[in-house]
């Protein structure tokens, strides 16, 4: 087996057979395949694809490249969630807590933010004394404690991936469904999960711009899931303007907290009960989480959970130094505000890293004063931008410079659903 | 300006414009871009190409990586040729000094060979005493005393080129016009010579499987040298089958010389006449190359060459130390001999090298007994095989088997010609 042979036959598009897949996947690891031998191969596979054969054993070799994590000794069903990223995505937060109050056990590995995307561990570590990095036993210890244990992936799963996302982020091979689809799950199965809810999002503020490519990665990773025995259901869901009224890591604490104490914004609420009720039917949970939410047991999983974690879910958390207010210049209806936009806006301010070694501020990011559909008048607050580095402002306002539209008073206005489709 | 953006512009099948051109090959000639990026890159102009002036300015940017020659000191016009590189290709050791006995001076830059296809210099180190790495002063005063000379392009010519090229042979993104196009080129437009004859070969032996790739990539060649301001034309010619009856080092060698003392086989003298003739006419020298051949006056420059680079053109040439008689296995007529699969035996025999710190055996390749069109008699000897380490023929065997048909006595056969085509 060579590297070369297995370049050439995904680059003249032929299908890559299980003993080259496997082969590479394990010589990548331990690196006797070089980085520049892999981008190609990774440029390869993005442009000529991959089919759904190539895509699950190219996902199990990299399962197989670590550690696998069992939750059997639990005496709950676990259930877990991975969104594929988006603005002001703050919904796992308020999420694995509320699932825990049902009755499930939500083991939550998560990452962090890279580009104009926010990162849950980022979020979380806004809250004063708050650890994302627990060993396994550890996060047993929480995750049995308490139902619910959000922390980071160890160095044990999946290192094949973890060395192959690396690579892809810097060789302009991040977009590609089979890659994208075999990193999300390859770290998934590993993780030992039951079931598994995707939330893919759609729009300008997410990787899939189209329903279409939406549609493709959620039927491929519910396939690879499957195919692996764990219960795995993917809702498409709408970002192409930001979840809420925060992007931005403590601000959308804050957030999630509200949603937790029984308020919040509409859209929040609505995604993070439709979550909950997949995740529940696939653990095999009959609870209704509408009621956990209203009766403050999901508040008090949260709670726990943080303080678990070294958090002090009392504490105040960080306000940015720093507040520059966008006020709306014209009356009427806010008929567009991009994902993107926002996001970038976010990044720039400080909420977000541009390099993976880079620290992130945890009081900045953008605060939403209206939401697509709103009426606004002139000179009325519509964006409020934190960072504790004034000298952002100017390039974050960039990004917000054609972000938003404002049509005339009575401007018919039909808004995306929250969520757009079911796959299973 | 970002990489990133660079990969992402040709990945989605835009135009790289000049300033991302001139960037890119810049920063990753210093190191700036890194191998795992620009392979990236190499494989998605692969897939989506690349159009002319893209082409042609990749091709600036190479030229500029380094150092041009100047050969305007010179009393005669200079001529060069190049091969894209075949099976049995030891024109460039007749042909220089023919041309160079017709008048023109040949600064013949060569390369050494990799995979299945041999390298000139790697063919005359088969000569006792011969040098291949020549300074630039020694590299003109053997061009001035002789009229031609063979030798290793320096360090200086289009670095960045060499690091492509190096970085390209183990990323499975050798194959692609727009890259084999300018390779080729900006080393022989930085290297000064006034005029440029093509020897693009097609067929099973050569890098160009079909005739309409050949013509694309000659034509692109054509189009970047007449830009430059060299004179250039380029010659199709067949790679079906090998050239002459030898292929690996010392065996072409003689071959070779056989041709200077006005024998030889009859496709490498018609292919050495038609491309002397194509270098004399661009160089604007009026001579019949014919008669350089037959009265020994091409001869004489080869002694002189071969002399002056250290070389005994009267040493006896190394010869492999164990041979290996292949029998025809039934009468009749020799219908085809497979250029690619010869090639691959004589690389496998030790005449070539996997890898380019790996060192060739003078003595060893295969040596042809019969060509297609040949009548054979069951039990004479087809192919010897020879090497100095036995144990290589039983893997240069595998690549015999098949790569030759005998058909019934009195089977039709229609050879290719030598030349197929011109593009001027």
């Amino acid at each position: 087996m060579d590297v070369i042979s297995v370049i050439r036959t995904k680059r003249d598009r032929g299908e890559l057979s299980d003993e080259q897949i496997d082969w590479v996947i394990d010589a990548y690891t331990r690196g006797e395949v070089a980085d520049e031998q892999m981008s190609a191969l990774a440029m390869a596979i993005l442009l000529n694809g991959m089919n759904r054969r190539e895509i699950a054993r190219w996902t199990a070799a990299m399962i197989a490249s670590g550690e696998r994590m069992d939750f059997s000794s639990l005496s709950r069903p676990t259930a877990d969630k991975h969104s594929t990223g988006g603005v002001g995505d703050k919904i796992t937060l308020p999420l694995a807590p509320l699932v825990a109050a049902c009755g499930a056990a939500v083991p939550q590995l998560s990452g962090r933010g890279l580009g104009h995307t926010g990162g849950t561990l980022d979020k979380l570590e806004s809250i004063p004394g708050w650890r994302a990095l627990l060993s396994n036993e550890e996060m047993l210890s929480v995750l049995d404690g308490t139902g619910a244990v959000i922390c980071a992936a160890g160095d044990g799963l999946a290192p094949a991936d973890k060395k192959l996302y690396a690579l892809r982020d810097v060789t302009g091979t991040v977009e590609a469904i089979p890659l994208i689809a075999s990193s999300i799950m390859s770290k998934k199965i590993a993780e030992g999960t039951g079931s598994l809810v995707l939330d893919v999002k759609v729009g300008t503020g997410a990787f899939m711009k189209t329903v279409e490519d939406a549609r493709e990665l959620a039927s491929t990773m519910v396939g690879l899931g499957t195919d692996h025995g764990v219960k795995t259901v993917a809702l498409l869901t709408d970002m192409s303007t930001p979840l809420g009224r925060t992007a931005g890591n403590a601000l959308e604490v804050r957030e999630s907290v509200e949603v937790l104490a029984g308020g919040g914004p509409s859209d929040v609420v609505e995604l993070t009960l439709a979550l909950a009720h997949e995740m529940l039917d696939a653990a095999g949970v009959d609870a209704d989480p509408a009621k956990a939410l209203a009766d403050g047991s999901a508040m008090d999983v949260w709670r726990r959970m943080i303080a678990a974690q070294g958090g002090d879910p009392d504490a105040e958390l960080p306000v940015a130094r720093e507040q520059h207010v966008i006020k709306a210049p014209s009356s009427g209806v806010l008929t567009r505000l991009d994902a993107y936009d926002i996001g970038v806006a976010a990044w720039r301010l400080g909420a977000g890293r541009a390099r993976k070694e880079d620290s992130v501020q945890a009081g900045a990011g953008v605060e939403l004063h209206a939401k697509p559909g709103d009426t606004v008048t002139e000179g009325q607050p519509l964006l409020t931008l934190h960072t504790d580095t004034p000298e952002r402002f100017e390039y974050a306002l960039e990004s917000i410079e054609g972000s938003y539209d404002i049509g005339a008073a009575g401007t018919g206005f039909a808004g995306s659903p929250v969520v757009l489709e079911r796959i299973a």
